[in-house]
């Protein structure tokens, strides 16, 4: 019961990330194909953007589906998790308003930073609250994806102030390297 | 339980679709009937996108309404088809700004015609999963309206080039003609 | 099941709309208390427009707690009722901006009108499907309270044109009249 | 079944309060870090405006969850404390744009201890609908840290007119005071 209302929670909250990022998408200025492609980096933005959200909340459907029940610090874990994943729409917009300059792409990369670092931090928690032998601690395992995306973010970000381009190309590297979903987990669901 | 979350999460964007759209929908700028006659391309944008997003999530019920699991590809393809809805409502403020203009036409005609492939291809999946002698294969048989529908959109797009009016009026008879739920599923949901 | 997922989208548009009313209460534009007094008429809209929207959520609550299965005709009649609800918030907010004047009371009233006329339709449905003695086709009797509003909306959308502080009057006695829930229903469900 | 659907809607604009507050944070006008440090007071009252959200949701969550049914009277004392807590985004935003400024903060704090009055309220009517040794009452018990939390906001609006930087204070030590989750009620659920 109690985990259905952390994920009726989550899930709100993800799905309106969503579609502030869709507000934010304002319609071309002029009646032009010019004006159409000034949006298109507003529009990139998003979509990267959009991959991201895809990619948490599949995982963490993945991540809270085997919980049997919810404490109180896992609950501040995740409402923990969704502050960082709230502030993506706003990232994005600036990201989008000013392609390829420093500081916008220095502050989205800090956003994603922080929401792995923070979804770390759930993760292990359910870990705890399961144990370290059980299903969702095994098909986790040693994490290197989620590891490897941490270091890359923390590459993105001292890079952001060199070549903002390369950042870009690692946001949109690391979002296709978890858009196949972790088939780690889905597997063990799948044995139990 | 991981059917319901995914049907959880689409409400809540197809909700929210709707409800930007409804934001967008700014009241007239002055006190006068005129300036309420000239909101009303924007009310008239807003009525044929709410019957959109209303026939989508009908038929998106009807359809997720036999799946028994969840697949990772299908978490996807669901997200593939939501992420083109939620263009929906950028395309509905920019062709209400500006009625019977080419480009607001062809963009509002690319989303529904991306809407409806993607749906397609969500349709697919479903009945990759279910079996191809399941129920909710038989129900949707050869899909004559869903087909007939992606070739209409395609013709409203090249007619937004030259005639935006046969455009408007393709898009409403599509609508008209989905408004009826899809009675083949529903028949097929019954004798379950 | 299904009839879940028809209050689950049901909730999320109501629970937006009463957020979008609260997205166009702007901060006053300075700090003074005179600004503050500018933004009154505004927040009395919200009130207004709140205390509607609770008590749709209640009633429609106990509408549909009772039913059993959801028929695609009743999922389209809950539609339009959602969509003329969808109309409260661009109502309020040009109500609140040009407080006294008659077309914005004018257009209130009409989507206040049309509110209770969809819904009669919705409740008139679920009567249907529930048959003319079931426990809910008693509780809501001939609905006289229904009924009475209607005919009241219909009175402030004539004294708009004249007098639109009486339509301001019969809006709020309506709302004080409904604010107290639908006993009748509940009694029944009680009994059940 | 009637619980449920009251934990959704409350979850459902709990969710949309959090994701208002981000569509407000607006990106930095300029491309500077200056640009980035003028956000910040509207980043840290959005802070404390999650953290809050996140409070009432936790606790609510708490409270609601041993509820067996749902009267009328709750559902509004639920809808009045929903109807305040609506109005954390505005006075947040007003907030952060006039830092340190008397009327913002004197608004700030009357929203606040509206939001704990009438929270109070819904506390007190679960305990009269479960009874005064129900589990929940004993977990309860003399609500100390509501009461002290109350009267602290008192203190607040009044300090507001004098020395805004000492409601600031105030706000925040209340706030940390509450995100221990309320382990009373915690370790009540547990015994049961």
């Amino acid at each position: 019961m109690s985990r259905d209302r952390m994920e009726a929670f989550s899930d709100g909250v993800l799905a309106i990330v969503i579609t502030i990022m869709v507000l934010k998408l304002k319609p071309p200025e002029s009646i032009s194909f010019s004006a159409l492609k000034n949006n298109f980096p507003t529009f990139l933005a998003y979509v990267l953007s959009y991959l991201y959200v895809g990619i948490y909340w599949a995982n963490h459907h993945h991540l809270i589906y085997m919980l049997e029940s919810v404490s109180g610090r896992l609950l501040w874990k995740n409402l923990h998790w969704i502050f960082w994943m709230s502030l993506i729409p706003t990232g994005t917009e600036w990201l989008g308003l000013n392609p390829l300059k420093e500081l916008p792409t220095l502050l989205y990369g800090i956003i994603l930073f922080m929401c792995a670092i923070s979804y770390n931090m759930l993760q292990r928690e359910v870990i705890k609250i399961s144990g370290q032998n059980s299903a969702i601690a095994n098909s986790i395992g040693r994490d290197i994806k989620g590891k490897t995306s941490i270091i890359c973010y923390g590459i993105s970000i001292i890079s952001s102030f060199f070549l903002p381009i390369l950042s870009y190309i690692i946001y949109f590297v690391i979002a296709l390297m978890w858009v196949v979903p972790d088939t780690r987990i889905e597997k063990a669901n799948r044995e139990i």
